[in-house]
């Protein structure tokens, strides 16, 4: 069976595993003042350019920890957060945001994506209504990057949100589990220095990347972040261990490995996704990173399922549905072209 | 000016200030443990035709606490309300239940209706997940009655609704903050005794139908009401002077007082309604409520706003907007003659 | 039997009802935007010594609703408040404030009082502390004044705590259920505006003077309540019928009302204090305003218990109990003539 | 420098490296659905004597995160936790308890220990009051096991503190964040599986105990658990590599390793203790585990610290400090005749 449901069904990058071996012994204080941890904020604030007077560098263990702990941080308890529908924070997250009392206002949107417009349109709403001390405040935007459909915002795009954003006093909190997987992608036109300048807080995602686990937050406006280790500890959020992020960041940002892996991983996909097309399918969402949801027979489903494992995304008609390949740091060029193989002979 | 844009304009029916008056200097517990809360707790059941055993009642102080704290009592952390997109707890609550840590599940419904249909699409589309500890438990089902749109569920639809939630495990909670209006109109089909048996717990408002404030609360399980008063204190919600609610329920439920006057509220609304009718408009609910909604060009609001007060709802299109129309206890019979003497002249 | 067990075991004083009955069919908006509670804030400002711009001030139903919607309100989700233990909100809440996701500092107190010495402590305690961050930031402070144990803080006192809180950087927050008795009582050196002076948030207490319901919360520093109204709603404290606390208040502090009846029950007071000291009893606190704490041998309880209700406070020895007796603006002066003869006689 | 300032100063135990490196590239379900978790799952169930059915096992990512999840998931919400004052909760959480809505109880104690004494004493002042809605309920009981000043409860202890906690309906939680530490002890008369019958939820630490990070919750009470995975996912606590966590169990577990490693630490906290013991120094606390609390003189101290990393504790007087030397899997037998040497020297 070869694999390819998830990019997250392994343990971590052989040089991880390395590197941590290297420094297993090695004595340093806990909770993330360790010189691991220093390291790896230098090389992403290398990569973001930033000094370290413009930004504020957490590690964090994992996605919903991090969307949950940030958005606690930074809204007042009868504001939300303002998300497209599909955002994660409103659907696989089991209510951890509103468990911290807030609620997500969440905006239906075709592709997953939030724009500048929808944002002034939830504004305008909230401050139009006389009776607004009845509403929740929308105050602040959430996005993923690729969104959970694939999708990238443009450069545009995201130059618009931030701009709206900012306009209205919000902060612009970036969801980058995947974010290797949208720099790396052929459609990309952001980089992480832009990323950093448009947002006043992103994450740069470890675990669908070949981690072990480890999200690295970057507040770019530190005035946001006061406080933001006790946040953390609040939540139950701060490794006791916390060069165990610092390594593995410190590891994957030296050479540019993380961006190496995901590229390889983006090309996979986009093969995947040629040989879909080539056989006439369609797709879900026109996603050009790692994640390809194309709408296939049901009979194709059972043909493939005998070899290959994806997910089921969702049923589109009495004889199609959309279903998910990912790709993956770890993928193999075999497993490649037996699905190439395999699509082609369908 | 008359005014008719809401239900709670005025103080209180007159006879509330006269037993207020009489018991004033009567001395009693505090906390809800005095004897007038007795008396009225007694009367309620009497209308609900329920037993002491078979109930527990809450006298609370307005209708966002309640919700808030029922809704907090019921729920496990993972756990959220199912309601219509259009219900008080989902828009006009300032966040108060996601506050409590619970999301609220808001279905899209047109008409502000929650049914049994939709709500077992909900409890489906939970349980067939394979993923679903990643996504808030549905757990207890939530209905204004009537409805935040005026409109009254049928005893059939109700049943139908309770039958769903009984079978799928959860509570059914009725926020009645109009239900006089809901049991006086010509359309009802149900008793209060209906309610009783069909909800597990519902409210009986009183702000909206002329107390100065409160609300009764009624378990009709009592399993589920173990530890309330405990957590009324701990959500600030219990009333020192306890006694008041109890007053005005009592001087209320005591001569029927309560339903004499949503009959005569619900009687001028329906003089209204026909007189809009006659003039052609539309509705955008068919309220039988004390609440209308007529669809009304741009010109009459002109007209009707230099003598009457009432509320604007929504823009229908560039020449149209709907509006509400409230009778309550307190709408004078010239108020009513004036009203209808200006729409047909309109 | 005559009843000295609390301070609001009546509905209310007949002024309030008689102002009730002449307002009641006036027609407002609702949620405190009326213009009684609009006159009401100017009369407290004037009493207070506070321009417009120099305050902000909201009508809430009951202390513990304040308590949790102010220190929610001013506290990020890692501070807690420092309270002595005693403080109403540590004791007789069911948690409320923890409901918020707060942790109540607790310090020891034997007299139940916060001194300058105590925050300093806590303060220095925190920021030496190298691992500070796994500890909750003590970041407001709390006094009741009159305490829990009928204190007073003098003038020196609560300009040294508000010196030392300021000093810190925390607001602090004066909880003044029983404030009219406070300010009455011949011990007394602080007027309203000293306390407006000095704190930076405080509520001037109703429901234990003489009100139905209702406290008046004053912000002296208008940055601290922005969004407060929001705040109010979010946590169900938002009264829908906001002008029954606007009436109340009006009527209370037109005519001085407020503090004459509490000057009386001051007195009343004073009386039962002096019958006990002549009879060489000791008390649990040295009170100077409306509730005694004397300490009596069993026997005497027993005697005084057939004529006389009381409430038990705590058991001091194998022979003696302290017990607490209250007056109240409703306290007759009949029954305090019997309850002097009783004492005089044991 | 030789470091006995904690005991997780370095990443971890070697074997755990050697296993996820040969499993790395093997692929799994996420989310702790995966066969090494489940293996890991059988052995503890070995050392704990339960079936499968007596048991529901999870894996936790670190300490304070599972005590927020534990206890949330327990206690309604009035409900507080009992601890003795200087548990870990209370004070070295930054509130994670309390942001989940929860009073700690904190419970004055000088050796850091819970009794069954103070417990029903706790539950008797509760049920004693007449106004015990206006208290949070005392609900469950919570130790840590060693407690936070190193002590053992013994086996007739622990026993009356369940029986006490299971008369009453509470359910006893247990810390073990060193439990391997405590089991090792020559002081010890408890084994897992006596701690296994007498609590109803425990953890066994391994963040302290040569893990990268990880402790495993046990629930005793299968009825205890339900929803307890969804709970995980609402606190932000659910691992997407899951399988790390069951990994490292079944490393340490399956031939004993968790608890050699500990024993060793333990013998090594003796020869420090007999070391300064034969110098006439007192301790602290007296700890026969891998914490020892020597009083020193500062001049002592000064002495020591020029080769030994240690941490302050507390100051005892104008000459004397207690200090804490933590022994761990990772402690070099060098370094302890370094430390003995040293001592003896002085």
């Amino acid at each position: 069976m070869y694999r390819f449901e998830c990019d997250y069904s392994e343990s971590c990058h052989p040089a991880i595993l390395d590197y941590l071996a290297e420094t297993n012994l090695i004595q340093t204080p806990g909770y993330g003042e360790d010189h691991f941890c220093e390291a790896a904020k230098e090389l992403i604030r290398k990569e973001c350019a930033l000094s370290p007077e413009e930004c504020d560098i957490h590690f964090m263990i994992g996605g919903t920890q991090t969307n949950l702990t940030v958005i606690a941080s930074l809204l007042r308890p009868y504001q939300g957060v303002v998300t497209a529908a599909s955002g994660h924070i409103n659907v696989h997250e089991t209510g951890a945001v509103e468990a911290t009392g807030h609620k997500v206002l969440a905006i239906p949107s075709n592709d997953g994506k939030l724009t500048a417009a929808m944002v002034q349109d939830v504004y305008n709403a909230y401050h139009e209504d006389v009776t607004k001390e009845h509403i929740v405040q929308p105050a602040m935007g959430y996005i993923s990057w690729p969104t959970e459909t694939g999708l990238l915002y443009t450069k545009e795009e995201l130059c618009d949100l931030s701009a709206c954003c900012h306009k209205l006093g919000w902060p612009l909190y970036l969801d980058g589990a995947r974010m290797g997987y949208g720099l790396m992608s052929s459609a990309c036109d952001l980089s992480l220095a832009d990323i950093a300048q448009l947002c006043d807080v992103f994450y740069i995602g470890g675990t669908k990347q070949g981690f072990l686990m480890g999200e690295a937050l970057v507040f770019t406006d530190p005035e946001l972040s006061i406080g933001y280790r006790s946040m953390m500890k609040n939540r139950g959020g701060m490794l006791a261990k916390g060069r165990l992020l610092g390594i593995q960041f410190q590891a994957m940002f030296q050479d540019g490995l993380y961006f190496q892996i995901a590229k390889q991983a983006d090309q996979y996909a986009m093969q995947i996704k040629t040989a879909f097309e080539e056989k006439g399918c369609k797709f879900l969402y026109p996603s050009m990173t790692n994640q390809q949801f194309p709408i296939l027979p049901d009979a194709w489903l059972k043909e493939l399922e005998k070899d290959f494992a994806f997910s089921f995304w969702q049923r589109m008609d009495a004889e199609h549905s959309a279903v998910r390949f990912c790709t993956s740091w770890a993928t193999q060029q075999e497993a490649i072209e037996k699905l190439l193989a395999a699509i082609r002979s369908l």
